[in-house]
């Protein structure tokens, strides 16, 4: 088969992908960058499969900073580019028990957000009860609930700068962008092999490159042949390691299964009343809300009249080394044995409610749920962000571009300017976030 | 089958699994401590596969700290107790060339190897040439030697404090002892499928545990039947992703492969020169020497009258996911193409030279080349030393029994103490190691 050249070929058109592509191409006019997925359109793997939520909401300032502006710039594309996001701020409400409030975890947590300027406000249990009268803020005396370890409701943490979003129309606007200004037409159900490694200078030995030779990842061995590129970034999220691993980078990151799963309100007063619960945000909707206990979380969808559910697994579900075909299938067990049973006791509307639809998918893990962007032997790595892709894209996508470039510092949406190195493996330099779902 | 129970099961016989087996049992002699291991015998594994070289020549004061405390209980356990563990003191020999000695990060290494009272010498090109006459520290005008990228030996780092030793009769130390004071006899052919993971307290309800549940891992499940344990201790190096992943605990460490390739001076009077250095240590021969290119070194095996050489394989050779059977193969190409013409480079006295023995095992790998030692849901976890876990087994196992005790600090050998989480994930307070091999 012919090798075809480009001086970049961005591997994985989901939203990091895009946004990538985007800002590399508008900065470097002249270059020739071939976007390629194995899926057959833009953002339909695991960026389809998120909560689309965005938040400023972190503990650490690196997410801060990277979500601060992203959300900025997503306002800016739909107030003043006139280009639909869905984007909602229908913020964001964190349910605590006292003893987690009290927590020195989650007071350094206030403590950097009023640093740094994050708008949030805490209700107490009063408040939260009577602005959502179906929450159920007393557990005492049922046995079940002390079965289950369920912390009651005491404190709300309320952020009205966030919202939720449709991941498909982030990753339309970027790449529509793209496409307007590359030179080579984006290409669809392409499959990555692997990387290919070479020796720099090639002298064509048998088994080359050995230990003693420069080397340096210079394409990609495609289902559709050998395409070479200068730079080859990966923006591949939970499928980093099966790239990366055998030319010997660690790309740090590991995957783990999540899945969400959809409640139409239909015939249910009780959850239309939820749905359309009042005093949070303008839209009259009820938060992207998370409950006290065991993970379970769930957002509003307003053009659906219903809710998205899912929870932040922890220990006991398991990571896996790359993304498997088994994480694309959600398991109706898990939604009536785990999640349904805690929803159920916090917000009794949701009883007998089933879900009319659900989904899976990948969750990219940093050990320091921070992500990457680096640069190592020709390779680009774009990951990591543990379940918060979406919301940083915007930032992700101008450092990696800045760090494309070679330039020190990236200007991010706003005019903010970080290191574009803040986020390499070996020159890393962030916070450690703890507060990710 | 019948399920046994113990209060603790230490899966893995390699040198950290005795160590540790032996530390708890010691200063915990009413408990019941099952050692398992699939091979059928105890340090069979990586250990034997290792390069079985000791040193306290580190450049983080934490790696410093468990080598040198290490090794100091090695010489008691040899020169006290009457153990022969064939420990040598060789030395160590990092040859560099001027631009590699000027680094910062070896001008660091230096400095805090002075701060620590680690000793070490600096030779330069003319009093190396003196010492070992078969070196060629001259390339000018060798072209092939420049096509290889070869870097001069100008300087000489030298370590007198650090040696050569048996793994095996180290591992026999470590297991004699234990066997003398462990109520269960240690058994051998049992292969661990998984780690089993329940609900606390268990409710049998199907599929359990669920995620509103307490959940800690409470045994064993093996090819030989279920075994229960209060703590399951992990020392299976290169394997502990097989077991922690499906739990949802990141061990943060990952595969790779090396080999070991043996010559035998035999009758090539060059070989015997070159083995029979004189100078550098009372042994008379050569020290454990890391050529500047390549990551190749080579180490002396005085009873067989030969070298064992190795590569410290960097960007180019895969990580993996765990330890695969493929790792157990050497590979005999890899020799000839990769480590052979560096080596002849710098020693031709290995021209002609061809390998009688050869064999690979897994090198498990660890971020920030520190190992791990942490208690995470009733599993104590002791891995990640990135290829020195003989030369640091003491303080390890020593480390790996104050956290399982609770005890706040570890007594090292020799009288220091360190916190017993300095090793851990959440609590991690480490120097990051730059000088591994």
């Amino acid at each position: 088969m012919s090798e075809e050249t480009f001086d970049v070929i961005i591997v994985g058109a989901g939203v990091l992908g895009v946004a990538t592509a985007y800002y590399i191409q508008l900065n470097s006019p002249e270059k020739k960058i071939l976007l390629i997925d194995r899926n057959l359109a833009a953002g339909q793997a695991n960026t389809a499969m998120s909560a689309a939520a965005v938040r400023n909401m972190f503990a650490s300032s690196t997410n801060q900073i990277l979500t601060d502006t992203s959300i900025k710039y997503f306002e800016y594309v739909q107030n003043e580019l006139g280009h639909e996001l869905f984007f909602e701020k229908t913020g964001y409400l964190w349910l605590l028990s006292e003893s987690q409030f009290k927590q020195e975890s989650v007071q350094l947590w206030m403590q950097r957000m009023k640093a740094s300027g994050v708008h949030y406000k805490v209700y107490n249990k009063k408040e939260l009860k009577e602005l959502i009268p179906g929450l159920n803020v007393d557990f005492s005396g049922d046995e079940e609930a002390e079965l289950m370890h369920l912390q009651e409701a005491d404190f709300g943490l309320f952020g009205g700068d966030c919202g939720v979003l449709d991941p498909t129309r982030l990753v339309e606007h970027y790449f529509e962008e793209f496409k307007k200004i590359t030179h080579v037409k984006p290409r669809f159900g392409v499959c990555v092999k692997k990387l290919l490694l070479e020796a720099v200078p090639k002298l064509d030995l048998p088994g080359e490159p050995h230990v003693w030779q420069q080397k340096k990842v210079t394409g990609v061995i495609t289902d559709k042949g050998t395409m070479r590129a200068k730079t080859v970034v990966l923006a591949t999220g939970a499928w980093a390691n099966e790239l990366l691993d055998p030319v010997g980078i660690d790309s740090m990151t590991k995957a783990k299964k999540r899945q969400l799963f959809v409640i139409h309100a239909e015939d249910n007063p009780k959850l239309h009343d939820l749905l359309d619960t009042k005093g949070f945000n303008e839209l009259g909707c009820i938060p992207f809300t998370i409950l006290p206990s065991a993970g379970v979380y769930f957002r509003p969808q307003l053009q659906e009249r219903g809710f998205w559910i899912g929870c932040g697994d922890k220990f006991g579900r398991g990571y896996e080394y790359i993304q498997t075909d088994d994480m694309m299938v959600p398991e109706s067990a898990y939604y009536e044995n785990s999640m349904y049973p805690v929803l159920a006791k916090y917000l009794p509307a949701f009883e007998s409610a089933r879900p009319v639809n659900s989904w899976a998918g990948g969750y990219c893990y940093s050990p320091d749920r921070i992500p990457f962007v680096y640069e190592e032997c020709g390779v680009l790595v774009v990951n990591g962000a543990s379940g918060s892709g979406i919301m940083k894209a915007d930032a992700l996508g101008r450092i990696a571009d800045a760090l494309y470039r070679g330039e020190p510092e990236a200007e991010l949406f706003g005019g903010k300017h970080v290191s574009s190195k803040m986020l390499s493996i070996k020159d890393r330099n962030v916070e450690i976030e703890s507060v990710v779902i």
